[in-house]
């Protein structure tokens, strides 16, 4: 087989490639370990930045988008037994969208099929040859069973965190692991408020969330270590009460457990996201915990910027962009990265904290929401920095 | 001896608030158990808010400050070779004045002497007594070698942070110290330049700062049990042109040392501010690490506060000021706090911290300088919150 583009994985990054790529005729073939219906169902990001909806609306994706999302115009900072709002349309006129990561990859799919793209589900033993020359390879048994090459002018390695393709790149990695984790529970039960609440409570950090009318979404830190088998619906339904209560009362509506499950929080970033004609995007280069809700936005703005930089070398034989591809992209990482990372120093209770840390914590919770500068600060970050 | 108010300590705190005092008709002593010509040539803070220029000009004491004082309409970051201003005047129209604690000592002194206020320098053997009564009582031993007791109807703490007054309030002590110290230079070298540089470098921070037109202050990051006999002057000037040059050229000019010392950094509070009659304010309550330019500060907002609630007290025999003057106070003590410690941590090379922790720092600065919002954050904390 022969491509211009060959793209390893099927989440996000590699389908809106492929999509920008196909707007500027430049054709590509998508390679997927798993099968279509799993990356369909997969419950991931549900944060889409301004910036994301604003590009996703640009190249035709946005109709099923503006229709189901749910717009959300602030979030609050719920400590001290109140909420505190960040109202991002006041401060900064702009906004974030809830809408799961599957149906952003339910729509590119269709998307993608629709205007005859190649998606290749069910393949294994994917590899990449010869990405120091301008034929670079990659292998792969399909889902047949049959072995294949696709012989391509670029890879772009789009396969994860686990997937292979970072591992061809000779790279600085900067990792983090954080002393918790992240328990969380998809529950069958209307949300009792319209947007997200990012809860700070002396026994940890809670969040409030929800993926449509009928579905809450909530998170609890727990342990980095802990075992899920330690947390019946009880006790995760109890303490949810307790962190979230305002003014002593829960808004938690209880309801049966659709899904729960426990996510380590980790910050990672490999530097450069390009080796040869291999490129990097999304989280095979980089990983940030979910408190900043920056992960599928910068899966976005990667593949945004390479594909106008493979559309300038591969349209114009101008490696302009391209050159400076890694050093653009990870501009706005370190900065996802310095967000998140603040997001989840503020709002987590820290493990080895001393009392006048926990007391510092406090009075920074309290300055930002009482700081017209500070809290346009979180608003800017959270809805997206410009380009 | 009696007074109304028995202020022990002799530095801005104890001295402002028996000319605060003075002013709303109460009488007070203040004693010290250093000499006088110690008090006013102690060289400490150097920055006065803007609320704290704007409180001394209001009673009578802004007119040698506002000849000499240096007023600063910035003050720049410096990192990756290159000097990033945050301007004050731009971004909220006010500034801070570089004013020494020296000099505002001086000019309270001369204030209290042409008022005849009541100084007693060179006591010892400070204890106070009956302060769970309504007349409290100071012991000491004047300067002529005789015991005396004050008898008062409230006591102030004002005598710093090793003072006798805070072991007799019962509270909570918050306390963090820093992995590092400051060396600081005092040298006889014109300035180069007309505001403080905060200066993050991966060999650690610097701070250039200046005392008068003729008088470079100079520091530098060291470790905490760094001992000042391995900093020969050659070593403390090479050591500050490589951290401070801008473009690969030093802006800082050597002159004639006049001091050196490396000075602890610490973070402490103690909660409540009170017992009974007596009161604490500034050091002898909380300390602050320089970083913040916010030690001297609180103190004068400590006094501002109990001047108030003591005339009411004592005038008027309202006590509603003084029942709130510890929470009212520490609202604005953790703020100071939080914002000391945040200048502290996004500024200094951090011991133990890995690859990634120090990207995004690196991150965060790039950040903070590039963001109206976020500069904003810096400007109106430094230049002093509202009352």
């Amino acid at each position: 087989m022969r491509t211009q583009v060959g793209i390893i994985g099927a989440g996000p990054a590699g389908l809106l490639l492929s999509h920008l790529l196909h707007l500027n005729g430049i054709e590509s073939v998508v390679i997927e370990e798993r099968s279509e219906d799993y990356v369909r169902q997969r419950v991931r990001a549900g944060v889409l930045e301004n910036t994301t909806t604003d590009l996703l609306r640009e190249v035709g994706l946005g109709e099923r988008m503006d229709r189901e999302g749910l717009v959300h115009g602030g979030v609050s900072f719920r400590f001290d037994g109140a909420d505190h709002r960040i109202a991002f349309e006041e401060l900064i006129g702009r906004n974030v969208t809830v809408y799961g990561q599957q149906e952003v990859v339910k729509d590119l799919i269709d998307a993608r099929n629709r205007d005859g793209g190649r998606l290749l589900f069910e393949v294994s033993g994917t590899a990449v040859h010869d990405i120091d020359t301008d034929r670079p390879r990659i292998t792969f048994t399909d889902s047949a069973g049959q072995p294949q090459e696709l012989v391509c002018d670029v890879v772009a390695g789009c396969d994860g965190f686990h997937g292979v393709s970072r591992k061809s790149v000779p790279h600085e990695a900067y990792d983090h692991t954080y002393p918790f984790a992240w328990l969380g529970v998809l529950a069958k039960a209307a949300p009792t408020r319209e947007e997200i609440a990012y809860t700070h409570h002396e026994r940890g950090f809670a969040l409030y969330s929800m993926r449509s009318p009928e579905i809450t979404r909530l998170y609890l830190q727990v342990a980095p270590d802990e075992d899920i088998a330690n947390w019946p619906d009880d006790r995760i339904w109890a303490e949810l009460h307790t962190r979230m209560a305002v003014a002593g009362e829960s808004p938690v509506l209880e309801g049966p457990v659709l899904d729960k499950g426990i996510t380590a929080m980790r910050s990672f970033v490999a530097t450069p996201m390009r080796h040869g004609r291999l490129f990097l995007a999304g989280d095979a280069a980089h990983i940030v915990p979910p408190t900043g809700a920056k992960g599928m936005n910068l899966a976005v703005a990667d593949v945004r910027l390479l594909s106008m930089a493979l559309t300038e070398l591969l349209r114009r034989n101008d490696s302009r962009l391209i050159e400076s591809y890694s050093d653009t992209a990870l501009r706005r990482v370190w900065r996802a990265e310095a967000f998140s990372w603040t997001m989840t120093s503020m709002l987590h209770v820290m493990p080895g904290a001393d009392a006048f840390q926990r007391q510092v914590q406090l009075a920074q919770l309290r300055y930002t929401v009482s700081s017209t500068a500070a809290m346009t600060s979180i608003a800017e970050n959270y809805v997206g920095l410009p380009w």
